[in-house]
């Protein structure tokens, strides 16, 4: 049968599972990517595993998130991440290096293998003809210890690019244009593909911004074929060795089929607060802007960075912009340097700021109460800024360049200079020590792990006792979000290296008082919680599962789950439970103690059971969803446990 | 009489008092300059006094504090003191810009003037042949109300340079030998006068190093000559016209004589956590370094970072060491970019930050846990850098480059290659419009003021009333700091530009209650407050007599007052008393009520006169000790209101 790229690309790493659209499917990893978020829990549960080495081709720990270090505890953390890349065989990238997606596809990126990143954005490496998918941390670390990652079968939707990118468009008004067609869900169980005249077109970095932001479209994942250009791309990086042709069998077909024709392409922009919330620039042009904010893994190209320069040069910014330069690699920033564009920037009154992600996760840079902000990255969701009620804008490099020139929204076509040529750097910097490479084994068995004082190992978690007796400590309604089990943010987040730290403030928009009740019964019983519809919805963060197991809950039992916090109960053992008949849960109260027992051998079986309220006289029956694979991680007490067996 | 050019320069700006070192004298200032972290409140003054239009002959304000914008607070405070700046014609110094002190020498530094700043590094521009010195918000906004700035006749310390620096010494060294030979308090009182055929080796900026770093010795001000050296630096800025020669008579002497050999130093570094703690390189070379940073007003310099460039250049960086580069200012950024140092510095593993304060005052690039930071800003007090228990190391350039490389700390000079020269951009950038000029008068007038949510104008203080009934609300013991009065850190001074929230900590950390107790006195009678010894010392922040001003404080009565808060508790209006029988202060408890009648002509008349305590039967008899221009501050309920009188 005649397969597209994406089909190939699984077809190569199957291994478990049909090729049906929506069936699971296992797939062999060979590469992964974590940033510095996420990587401190992925090392931490790692470590909890008891891995020896990293399983994979090559593994690499970004640190490009929490570079503004206001006190100890990121750089503790990126000291952390350094020891345990050593310890661990993984390539370790220091602050300052730039952004992970960018930085991984100039010195780790392979056409024809897969990567699963612990970053939403991982799908930008997507452009080097690799099935590149973003994943929860735990995910990421057992695809480290060599296991295959699940997920299931996509759908290939095939995108034919024809035609010719006019002056003043270019490749993010690709992405937003596919945004404006079909909104933040139209990609959903879905991977995008993309063929056609219009590739020759664009560079690697062009179809780099044009992966990204398949992130914003929902899909699983953005395959482009590997192609004379990614040869070319590699071979300026010093990597030529590692290009493979890829491209679909003749006669191969796609799932869906869809066609952009890049000369009928204007500029657009993305409106707040949805990236899916696109119009044309002329649309909106006119309006005043306080920032225009150049950067981030949506447009990290040379290219992106030497049109704006080449735009702004001998002009000035107009009076109030914040001119906000984000380099997104050190490797590229000196490019520039050489180049001249920095050069440019500076002059017209350019902010520059260190290699990194920065504003576009929220670090720095907000924008004033009330003014609008002009930005090349990939999300303007309500308050990303750091700003409350924030008005930010999504829009090409050039559509920002323009603007800044002149204050207001302004559609680049109408400036009154031809649109400027920008050529590659005539001899580029290749920065190869940018990664610091894994260390030879015997070498990297002797590395200490760096742990600061807010760095706490996950503690050993118990396997799954045969008898339970668990008070409810909590009965919640229904739409219980993760943010409500575990809320994010500024006060919370710098915890997320250290289970009992963070686990204070577990349900505490819930009940203030749970932390304290539930510590008590860690030593002793253990204890359940009773939820409505929809338990668990909103983010993955998987400290939403980890820290309430830290805490003594096993079991949370609800009138149904959201999808990704089900699994992750799983992974960390907490035995998530449905009410066969939701009117018990109106018999349920808190304070009442559930019974079972022979646990071991219901969960073994699967199905329904009963668990009997003490003192009421009345059984509660309850059904449990488990796979045999997650029957098996239940018993051994969650993931971690389930994984440390068989690395060992 | 022959005088030395301090000497010259304040005869040349004295309104009141007689020049005998120790005696307070009035001085006309003829440039302020404002930073944003104190700025906010010196521009709400203004607002609160009406005031038509700054009086000096150039006022400028900075924004090269707070330039992380986590939140919508910073670009808050830049658009309001934008504003601000426009309307009261001052200079405004837009984000990106760089650090103020290097700034100003650049673009508006004379010969001959005067400048007071409100940052303790305001001296740095003593190296243009300037009294230049740093003050509390509120003296700067009265100069830039036209009022005179009263200060103690300083003694003037003459220091002759004589010789050369030897390779790999440089300014820094100077400062730091002068720092070893006489400690964080060695300058108190003095101005310090650098004369001798020594300064024909320091370039404009290598003098900026050394004047910045007098604010470490204590000292009230630096001056330097106005030579040859500033002539060409002033032309180097485009500024030729804005030279004056300044040299002192002929015979004329100092106070203290001191002698530098140039020849004879060595490289010095500052050990945690005093900038006196000061010892040879060479003493502890090989000590592990985890972070070299380069940077700040006390080596702001191209050369600095020209310097550093070439030590590094071709080289890398230890693994693990974080190497910080902090551009001072963006005109000086976009030489070193042209000029191929930034190149060099990127290329060798450098983190390339924006221009500004940065981790000099703690805004990010804080060092791990437990591990030693060298830098070449001027202060290493415990935990400015965002560290608890930091291990702060403060020296050159040179070290802090040489060290990088061998991750130890490295005395430049066993580096096994020749010192590099280091020479001026051939053609040197002048940013004209790095500064925002003032508004022509009509247009200034129809500014309006722009205040984000988080700013609130300083509300209308009363006159002092002629009968006062005061409960003690709290009976404090001795050496109560301003910190205490009014903590600061990353909690409470976000709200610096908001009485009425920044007031919600007052005296939290001695007693919690305070604030609402308080509250509730303001429409009613207002209070009091009772404290031992040495009440007020510490920080000289204003926000701690204002803000007690604000929730109704009418007296403070104590054994004795540090100097800066007895000054600031006039100039916001609230009466500072002492016991006259330091045994009365058992006498009295909280909850008493302190009654007096007839204070408005006490006040006038000055001295001792008694309290009585209501239902007790006892009168406290108490002094005031103030001069007759505080005296009709008192009277008119603080300088605020003062001030507005005279301006209009």
């Amino acid at each position: 049968m005649a397969l597209n790229i994406t089909q190939q690309l699984i077809k190569s790493h199957l291994v478990s599972g049909e090729m049906n659209p929506g069936e699971e499917i296992g797939l062999r990893i060979d590469q992964t990517l974590t940033q510095d978020a996420t990587g401190t829990l992925v090392m931490l549960e790692l470590e909890a595993m008891g891995l020896e080495r990293a399983k994979t081709e090559a593994s690499a720990q970004y640190v490009d998130h929490n570079l503004i270090q206001e006190d100890s505890k990121n750089p503790d953390d990126h000291l952390f991440l350094e020891s345990a890349s050593k310890r661990f065989g993984l390539y370790y990238s220091r602050p300052g290096n730039g952004v992970s997606h960018p930085v991984h596809m100039q010195r780790l990126a392979k056409p024809g293998k897969t990567l699963l990143g612990s970053d939403s954005h991982t799908c930008a490496n997507g452009c080097m003809g690799m099935l590149a998918m973003g994943a929860g941390g735990i995910d990421v670390a057992l695809a480290i210890a060599g296991e295959p990652f699940y997920v299931k079968m996509p759908k290939v939707w095939g995108i034919k690019l024809t035609g010719k990118l006019p002056d003043w468009v270019s490749a993010k008004d690709v992405i937003l244009e596919l945004l404006r067609r079909h909104d933040v869900k139209g990609g959903v169980g879905k991977v995008i593909e993309y063929y056609g005249p219009g590739l020759d077109e664009l560079s690697a970095m062009d179809r780099h911004v044009i992966a990204n932001m398949g992130a914003e479209l929902g899909a699983t994942g953005t395959v482009f074929p590997s192609d004379k250009e990614i040869k070319r791309f590699l071979k300026e990086q010093g990597r030529e060795k590692d290009w493979v042709e890829l491209k679909a069998d003749k006669g191969a077909s796609y799932d869906i089929d869809e066609e952009i024709n890049l000369s009928e392409l204007v500029p657009l922009i993305a409106k707040p607060t949805s990236p899916g919330n696109v119009v044309p620039v002329s649309e909106i042009a006119g309006t005043p802007i306080y920032q225009s904010y150049i950067g981030s893994s949506a447009n990290p190209g040379y290219r992106d960075f030497a049109v704006a320069a080449e735009i702004v040069k001998g002009r000035r910014v107009a009076d109030g912009v914040s001119f906000d330069i984000n380099p997104t690699s050190r490797q590229m920033l000196t490019d520039l340097v050489k180049e001249s564009h920095i050069a440019s920037l500076l002059q017209a009154g350019a902010r520059l700021h260190q290699a990194g992600c920065n504003g576009c996760i929220g670090m720095g840079q907000a924008p004033a109460t009330g003014r609008n902000s002009l930005r090349t990255t990939p999300r303007n969701f309500p308050g990303r800024s750091g700003t409350k009620e924030d008005s930010v804008f999504l829009c090409s490099p050039e559509t920002a360049a323009a603007s800044a020139l002149t204050g207001k929204i302004t559609d680049p076509r109408t400036l009154d200079f031809a649109y400027p040529e920008v050529k590659d750097p005539k001899k580029p910097t290749i920065d190869v020590n940018l990664l610091d490479h894994p260390l030879p084994l015997e070498e990297a068995k002797k590395t200490n792990i760096v742990k600061g004082p807010n760095i706490a190992s996950i503690p050993e978690m118990d396997e799954m006792p045969d008898e339970l007796a668990l008070p409810v400590l909590l009965k919640m309604g229904d739409n219980i979000s993760t943010d409500e089990i575990l809320a994010g943010g500024a006060r919370v987040l710098p915890y997320r290296s250290n289970l009992p730290e963070i686990s204070k403030f577990t349900f505490e928009i819930v009940d203030d008082t749970y932390y304290k009740r539930a510590k008590e019964t860690v030593e002793q019983t253990g204890h359940a919680v009773i939820g409505g519809f929809n338990y668990g919805q909103g983010s993955s963060r998987e400290h939403a599962a980890l820290a309430p197991r830290y805490l003594g809950l096993k079991i949370a039992l609800v009138k149904d789950f959201a999808r990704i916090h089900w699994q992750n109960l799983v992974n960390f053992g907490i035995l998530p439970l449905t009410f066969v008949n939701e009117s018990d849960y109106d018999l349920l109260e808190q304070g009442d103690v559930l019974k079972v027992t022979g646990l071991r051998n219901k969960v073994k079986q699967g199905g329904a059971f009963s668990l009997t309220v003490q003192g009421k006289n009345i059984d509660i029956k309850v059904m449990q969803a488990l796979s045999e694979r997650q029957k098996e991680i239940m018993l051994k007490g969650g993931i971690i446990n389930w994984a440390k067996e068989r690395s060992t």
